[in-house]
C-alpha cells in the first residue's frame, strides 16, 4: 500500500484505544482520536476500536476501503500472522482473536502486533533510529520489554512472542537477595526487579519494614505515593538507600542490555519508558554499566539514544506495519 | 547460483583448512580435502586455502570459474560484507582482509563468515533444524558461541559480530565466586565459566589448591590431563565436587540459553560442541535449567536437539552461504 499516502494505526491500551492517521512519507500524525473502553470484553473493545478507527479515518481524509490494512499495537503476546492475542495481562485477555473480530467489524484487513514491536518500528522509521537496520528498543515503564529490528525487519520470533526482555532471568549482585516473583508467575525476571510498578512496591515494602531513606519524607509518610521518581530525587540528595537501590537496578538493566547487544550486535539501542527516562540518575548508571559490560566488538560504533517519539511511537509504527 | 548443483565451502581452523564440495540439493559432501597451515601468516594461509580449494574442486568435478562464490568459515569476528576478519584469536589475526586475499589468489568471489554462523546455516539446511526459520545454535567446546538464524536469514548483526554468546556476562550463583577473567580481556563472560578449556583450567587450579574429587584419581594425579569428560565421569560416580561444579556450569549455560530463547523466540535450539555433547550429565542439567527458566510463552513448541552434522556443519553451511 505504498501508493496510498496515509495509513491508520491503533494503540490499544488497558483503558483506552487511540487511533491515528499517519502520513507514510513523513511519519506525521494527521489526525488522532481516543476512546475509553466501556468494558474489557473483547467484542466491546473491538467495537470501540472500530468506532474510533472510522472517526479518525473520516477526520484524516482516509477512505477505509482503500487505505490498506489497519495496524493495531497491543501490550501483550500477539501471533501476528493470525491476529490472535495470546495473552494481554492489562486487558485480562487470553487467546482473543482480535484480528478477525476487528476485520469483521471494520471490513478491512487488520495487522495485530506487540506494542513495543510497533514502537521500535515507529522509531526506526521516523524517530531515534532512522534508516538503521539493526535496532534494539528497550522499554522500562510500568513493565519491561523490548522491540527488535534485525536486518531491517521486525523480529517477532517463531510464535510472535520475541522481545520479552522483561522475562529474562537475572541474578542480583546484592548478597542475600532472594529471587523476586514476577507477575508472569516465574521468579527472577528482570521486570520483577526493575519495572516502575515493582520498584515502587519494593520500596514501599522496605520502608514499611523500617528502611531509612529520604524517600519517606518526600512522600510525607504516605507510602502509597512512592514512585521511581522519588527514589531518583532521593538519590540526587545523596540518600544511601536510593543509591544502593539504583546501583542494583541499574546494574541489572545495564548488564541485560549489554548482553542483548553482545548477542545481536545492533547499531543502535533506544531507551524508552517513563521509569527509565523519568529517573536520570538511574539512566546514567544504566548507560555506564552497559558500556562497561558489552563486548568490545559489539560496542564499536554502537550508539545509545533516548526514544524520540514518546507515546506516539506505537501508533505510528502500528500504522506503518499495517501495510 | 542455485542453478549450479555443487558449491565449495572451507572450514578454516587454527591448524588446518578443510575444503569440501557440497551437493546443493542434498547437503552431501561429494569431495573433501584438508591441508595443515605451514604458518599462520595471512598470505601463506590464503595460498594454502586456494590450493586446497583447487584440489577439491578438481576432485569433486566442479569448475571453479562457474560454481559461484566460495564460502569460508572462520572462528572469529568477520565482516561478511567486505571479507575482513577483524579478530581470529586461534590464528592470531587482527584485521586480515581474507576475502580479498583469497579472491585475488583464486580469481573467484569469496564469502567470509563466522564458523558458528556457517554451522547454524548447515544445520538449518540439512541437519537438526531443517526448514525451521528461527534457530539458535549453541556451541560449547574449547570456546562458547552461537549462530543465529532469524526469520529464515542468517543474523550477523550490524558489523558482523552477532552471536557472541560466550561473551555475555553471567553471575554465578555460588556465593563468594569472583568474576573469572575471560580470554577476551573482560570479566564475567559465560565462556570464562563454561568452555572446555576454562573448566579444565579451573579444575586443575582447584585440585592443585587441595580440592577433594575423584577427578584426581581418574587422571592418576596428572592434572595436565584433566578434561570435562573426567568431571562428567566423576559426576556419574556421585563425586560431590563434580556435582557442585556441573550444577554451577549447567545453571549458567541453561539460564543463558533460556534468556536467549525468551528474547528471540526461536522454534529450535541446537546444542553442539564437544564439551557439552561429550558430558551427558552436564547436558542433562543444561536442558533441565533451560526448561525451568525460559518464559512460558517462548517455551511453547520449542524443541531442543543435538547437532546432527558434527564437524561437517561448518563446511556445508559455508558452501551454501557462499552463493
Amino acid at each position: 500500500m505504498a501508493g496510498v499516502p496515509r495509513a491508520i494505526g491503533v494503540d490499544l491500551g488497558a483503558t483506552n484505544a487511540r487511533a491515528a492517521v499517519v502520513d507514510r512519507a513523513t511519519g506525521a500524525i494527521v489526525a488522532v482520536r481516543k476512546e475509553p473502553h466501556a468494558d474489557r470484553a473483547p467484542e466491546a473493545v473491538a467495537e470501540g476500536v472500530a468506532r474510533v478507527v472510522r472517526e479518525v479515518a473520516s477526520a484524516g481524509g482516509v477512505d477505509l476501503g482503500s487505505c490498506g490494512p489497519v495496524g493495531v499495537g497491543v501490550a501483550g503476546q500477539c501471533l501476528g500472522a493470525t491476529g490472535l492475542v495470546m495473552n494481554a495481562p492489562n486487558l485480562g485477555w487470553r487467546d482473543v482473536p482480535l484480528g478477525s473480530l476487528l476485520a469483521r467489524t471494520l471490513s478491512v484487513p487488520v495487522r495485530v502486533v506487540n506494542d513495543l514491536s510497533a514502537a521500535a518500528w515507529g522509531e526506526q522509521r521516523f524517530g531515534a533510529a532512522r534508516g538503521i537496520s539493526d535496532v534494539v528498543l528497550v522499554f522500562v515503564g510500568s513493565g519491561v520489554g523490548s522491540g527488535l529490528i534485525l536486518g531491517g525487519r521486525l523480529h517477532e520470533g517463531a510464535w510472535g512472542v520475541g522481545g520479552e526482555l522483561g522475562h529474562v532471568k537475572v541474578c542480583p549482585r546484592r548478597p542475600g537477595t532472594r529471587p523476586r516473583l514476577c507477575g508472569c508467575g516465574m521468579a527472577g525476571c528482570l521486570e520483577a526487579y526493575t519495572s516502575g510498578v515493582n520498584v515502587a512496591a519494593r520500596v514501599r515494602e522496605e520502608l514499611a519494614a523500617g528502611a531509612v531513606s529520604a524517600v519517606r519524607e518526600m512522600v510525607e509518610g504516605d507510602l502509597s505515593r512512592v514512585s521511581a521518581s522519588d527514589v531518583d530525587a532521593a538519590f540526587e540528595k545523596g540518600d544511601a538507600y536510593a543509591r544502593e537501590l539504583w546501583e542494583e537496578v541499574g546494574d541489572l538493566l545495564g548488564t541485560t542490555i549489554a548482553n542483548v547487544v553482545t548477542l545481536l550486535n545492533p547499531a543502535r539501542v533506544i531507551l524508552g519508558g517513563g521509569m527509565l527516562l523519568g529517573a536520570q540518575n538511574l539512566e546514567r548508571i544504566v548507560r555506564r554499566v552497559l558500556s562497561e559490560r558489552v563486548s568490545a566488538s559489539a560496542a564499536k560504533q554502537l550508539s545509545v539514544e533516548r526514544a524520540h517519539l514518546g507515546d506516539d511511537a506505537g501508533v505510528i509504527g502500528a500504522a506503518l506495519l499495517g501495510g
